[in-house]
């Protein structure tokens, strides 16, 4: 009988006590966001995130956020989790492109696609290989969690009619949108966020380029700034979670895709949630300040800032093979994706306008 | 010792054994599809829902999908699960407008919103709760799963270029365009799909409207009529899982948010691959037939067809509040989703076209 109880329990330890504990084995992975939790739509996304991963793990896959406040370096969080300090990170990908120019190629390229373009192309166009190619060097994966959708132009105290007029106009433009401008004659600032209101009125700056409606309204440009451009410096915005691959092999099979699925499910959030929060404030802000005027630029401001962005672009590519091979498979279907797009969406817009 | 065993087993089975039997518990789920599985982008969706369910229960979770080659009635899986035939269903609830014109609203309105507005509205809009209300009554969740996106206006082998045009043109488009069509002067055919190329061929019709080039390539439609007009029926066309309440109520808590996410995931999965079909085939199409000319209704013929579609849904309106409750919440969101939508995506690629 001994006998029999030791062999019973070696085998329910072997097996169904064992796997039990397995299967309810927690996992707890550490984020750290470029966003404190306070930003509209962005400070709403790993949030989101953290209760989906919860939720559809059943309580097994457990995500700690840390913002800014406690990390202390929005602009390092690739560095922590190429290191394994975190394990994850939230974060805009072109806030790192001094580091290497690539990592700006899957948030925003000046004239590049748009968000539909830019997720056909992600998923379905061959973005995906590429990313996992280009990423596997740092020792993560980056997996796209979200959108800002497209970004506005800025917001201008003067209008802009020819290229001439950008000759020392001071604007506050990050990233590559501000390389090209400058390259075209622009000064560009970098103020603190909140400074930027201030110096907007007193004409320290000429102009300032933020996000969208639902970003900008709190920062009150459109009460001292009255031209609102349409954007062409980031046709979407895209964000984020970048995993540690070491923390990512440690999951179970099944929390992996949990980790993936969270992250998608937050990041279409994130887009439905902007465009949401984008209409009902632009409706606001047009209603508060009735003098906003919605500009877009000429012909020959938008071919000269196309032809200095092609030319960073393409200067960045001569340096860098793997620069060359995404931004080649971006070119070639962003032509193809926007011929559709023209007879398509921007087809029903224009055909239907009142 | 026999005693102890007992109490050891009893033990074990009571909590460690089943509590593990139950976590192991594979829960199995059918599925009803209105499209065979030979469909491009539509027939792919119930298999990536049934894969992506299957991952993230760890296998816990198994649909079994019947395509209309097997349950024979791809126009009634509404009642399927209704009566709890079907746990699930996948379709365009459109289908069903017969049944309850309300359903229409979820898939598509002519001159309503396209897919980013939609999604925006039911997300954060208040459509789901309006959809939640609205499918109780039928024992069921409506849950999006993908869309096509906007829909072509269809193939036409003679320009309309007024209002006049219409009057006794045969054309073959279903559902609600019909409708609004017919209204004007139109003629309606229901003719086979497997009968429509020879029927444009031999001009038994004037036009067909399908979907979009993913779907309209094997058909062959572009070799018989010259002219591909854009959309104003379909702006979106979502499609749907319907779930069963029943069936949903038995599941754990876990695998009810698993099938959402799934549904999501592939839902997600649709409208990029359409996107990216659409766009790769487009240029295949303008490439083999040069010949076709993309064009849009002239003015007169778009104000006439947006008059006749408020006329028919303001007719349903009447008869019905809470088709009354959601079209007026469908148009509030629309009004500043447009304006929007109109100085971001829109504007971004009328002002950057070369």
């Amino acid at each position: 009988m001994r006998k029999f109880l030791a062999t019973f329990l070696a085998f329910a330890t072997a097996t169904t006590l064992f796997a039990s504990d397995n299967d309810k084995k927690v996992y707890r992975l550490k984020l750290a966001t470029s966003y404190e939790n306070t930003m509209p739509v962005l400070g709403d996304v790993v949030a989101d995130f953290k209760k989906y991963a919860d939720e559809l793990s059943g309580g097994r896959l457990q995500i700690r956020i840390d913002t800014p406040t406690k990390h202390k370096a929005p602009f390092e969080v690739f560095d922590f989790v190429k290191a394994g300090q975190y394990d994850l990170a939230y974060t805009a990908l072109y806030y790192f492109k001094g580091k290497d120019p690539k990592t700006m190629l899957w948030t925003a390229v000046p004239f590049g696609m748009n968000t539909p373009e830019q997720h056909a192309w992600f998923y379905y166009g061959g973005g995906k290989e590429l990313s996992d190619k280009m990423f596997a060097q740092y020792n993560m994966k980056s997996i796209p969690m979200g959108s800002t959708g497209i970004q506005m132009g800025g917001w201008f105290r003067k209008e802009v009619n020819s290229l001439a007029d950008l000759q020392g106009l001071k604007v506050r433009i990050p990233g590559f949108g501000g390389e090209v401008m400058s390259k075209l004659g622009a000064s560009i600032n970098t103020i603190p966020t909140g400074e930027l209101y201030m110096a907007l009125e007193m004409g320290t700056i000429d102009a300032v380029e933020w996000v969208s409606p639902v970003y900008d309204m709190s920062l009150g440009f459109g009460k001292v700034a009255k031209y609102y451009y349409t954007g062409w410096q980031e046709p979407t915005a895209d964000t984020h979670l970048l995993v540690n691959n070491k923390s990512y092999e440690k999951l179970p099979k099944d929390l992996q895709l949990i980790l993936e699925a969270a992250a998608r499910m937050a990041g279409e959030d994130m887009l439905n949630k902007g465009f949401y929060e984008n209409s009902r404030i632009w409706s606001q802000m047009k209603t508060q300040n009735p003098n906003i005027e919605v500009k877009s630029f000429p012909k020959d401001v938008v071919d000269g800032l196309r032809k200095a962005t092609n030319e960073i672009l393409d200067a960045e590519a001569a340096k860098d093979p793997m620069f060359k091979e995404i931004l080649e498979s971006q070119r070639a279907f962003q032509k193809i994706g926007r011929e559709w797009y023209k007879i398509s969406d921007f087809a029903y817009i224009q055909n239907t306008a009142e």
